[in-house]
């Protein structure tokens, strides 16, 4: 295998109570990247497409992962590496994630899969560190395992992998503004009271009870986030008449996707997930903001050959 | 059906991450109650055995539950009472919560099930505001529903039933020092940082996600608590060292149950959980302090008639 194509998934992190510890993985939405080997050690970004990225190999989270991958397995091959952004960076549909987990996962399967998910998480991380300047686990873990993942713990490293049920599809709006992740986070209190912290766990424990025992209002009932939304909201033009119409079109629940801008809302069915995409369409159109609007199954697997 | 007796389990509350938001039930541990119906609306304590509690129906938790299901339900018999406590109050075991929950439950079979367990633990929860001054839900939850429940929302009351696997086996210490709840609910700290409820609220996803998945090491991980156990440790006798001991003995995790002071481990299978019971007596039994220690199956049933 000298060349390979992967498609890596766009995620959604956080997702409501599961603040900085949940996410999950979209299925028709993400990037394109081919890899080819060559004879020499060098890792070159020959194209990239749909963003603008540095083509320096370690300035971009693609070349950064890629070579601790070879320089870890001690190889004495390089990489020729083609990227296609399909959605923006600064979205907050982890688009840094996708390019970090893309490449673990491609390099992977060109080492024969030496590497398994959680290390290849490892790997990731240290691109979202290029990325963004911390090593955040929830969106590349989504990005490499698919489905639901949760982030248990950083140290160690412990990520599980959450049960989906294939009804749950996901609508998403992007307003076509950026929102800076470092921005984001700064909003967010430093401290909360216990009591708050309570009922966000709790809300943590009712979404992974609703995920196992596929019980949609128990999800729609837990897609509640007491801690970082009600900051975060502020940042993003219209987010409460988003959510309102959401929910009135049947949505199960609505949330910011990651540090925002992108809102994302689950529902049971395609149906119902098309008819809160009409719904949010119908706020933004009038707001003279850009936006595009994703309806995506969630996706069971993560980043895949192509 | 004019006189039942029913078996009130013990509960632990809390379950280390879940502090506030969860809590089981015992098989082996519990109290007895029997009703009986009489042919006037009064409502008397006739016996008491093992805890000095108050005959006064209006200022005991069996009388205030039995008081409120007998006017809402507006029948015209009253009841004749009989308690037997099997494990004391002040223990962190949910003394108040096996007379308030296990008066429901009798309450309504007497009333041929008029009530369904959100309702019972409505009910049973203003008993709890009697005993300890807060309508809490976890331990009245866990002697209604049986087994793993979590209180996802006191606003409206949302109960969550867990799967238990039936491997599951606590061990607990009662050391015969009292702590009251209210007591304890001071040293818990008002606000915590954002990165602790992270955590925390990581390890309830572990929690659960390991009941669902029957992964025993999973369960063992994500029992940590970081809120409550650093301060409540420090009003225990050798937490430490019983902790410690339990851990080295096989158990899967160990924290306080309920507000303390009895200490619980959870082990896979009764031949551990008796081994992390003669790990905790032999810290004890060199400490001069008197204790009981309990070997027990998890309740998949709550009260039940005997």
């Amino acid at each position: 295998m000298n060349q390979i194509k992967v498609f890596a998934p766009a995620t959604v992190a956080n997702v409501s109570c599961g603040y900085d510890a949940m996410g999950f993985a979209l299925s028709e939405l993400g990037d394109d990247m081919v890899f080819t080997k060559t004879a020499t050690k060098a890792i070159r970004i020959t194209e990239i497409h749909g963003a603008d990225l540095p083509f320096e190999a370690d300035k971009n989270v693609v070349g950064v992962v890629a070579r601790l991958m070879l320089e870890d397995s001690q190889v004495d091959f390089g990489l020729d590496i083609k990227i296609h952004k399909n959605f923006k960076p600064g979205s907050g549909l982890g688009s840094s994630a996708a390019s970090a987990a893309g490449t673990a996962y491609a390099v992977n399967q060109l080492l024969e899969s030496k590497y398994d998910n959680l290390q290849l998480t490892k790997f990731a991380m240290q691109g979202e560190v290029t990325a963004c300047g911390s090593a955040i686990a929830d969106n590349v873990a989504a990005c490499i395992y698919g489905g639901f993942i949760l982030v248990r713990s950083y140290d160690p490293l412990d990520i599980v992998s959450i049960p989906t049920p294939s009804e749950l599809v996901a609508t998403i709006i992007h307003p076509q503004i950026e929102i800076k992740t470092e921005e984001a986070r700064k909003v967010v209190p430093k401290s909360i009271p216990v009591k708050t912290a309570i009922a966000q766990w709790a809300n943590v424990g009712g979404l992974i009870s609703g995920l196992y025992a596929r019980d949609f209002d128990l999800i729609g009932r837990s897609l509640i986030d007491y801690v970082a939304e009600p900051e975060r909201k502020l940042l993003i033009p219209h987010f409460t008449n988003v959510k309102e119409a959401a929910m009135n079109a049947g949505a199960l629940g609505v949330g910011i996707s990651g540090s925002g801008p992108s809102i994302f809302a689950l529902s049971k069915g395609m149906f119902a997930a098309k008819q809160v995409a009409e719904a949010m369409n119908t706020i933004y159109e009038k707001s003279g903001i850009d936006y595009i609007i994703y309806v995506s199954n969630i996706s069971k697997t993560g980043a895949r050959l192509i």
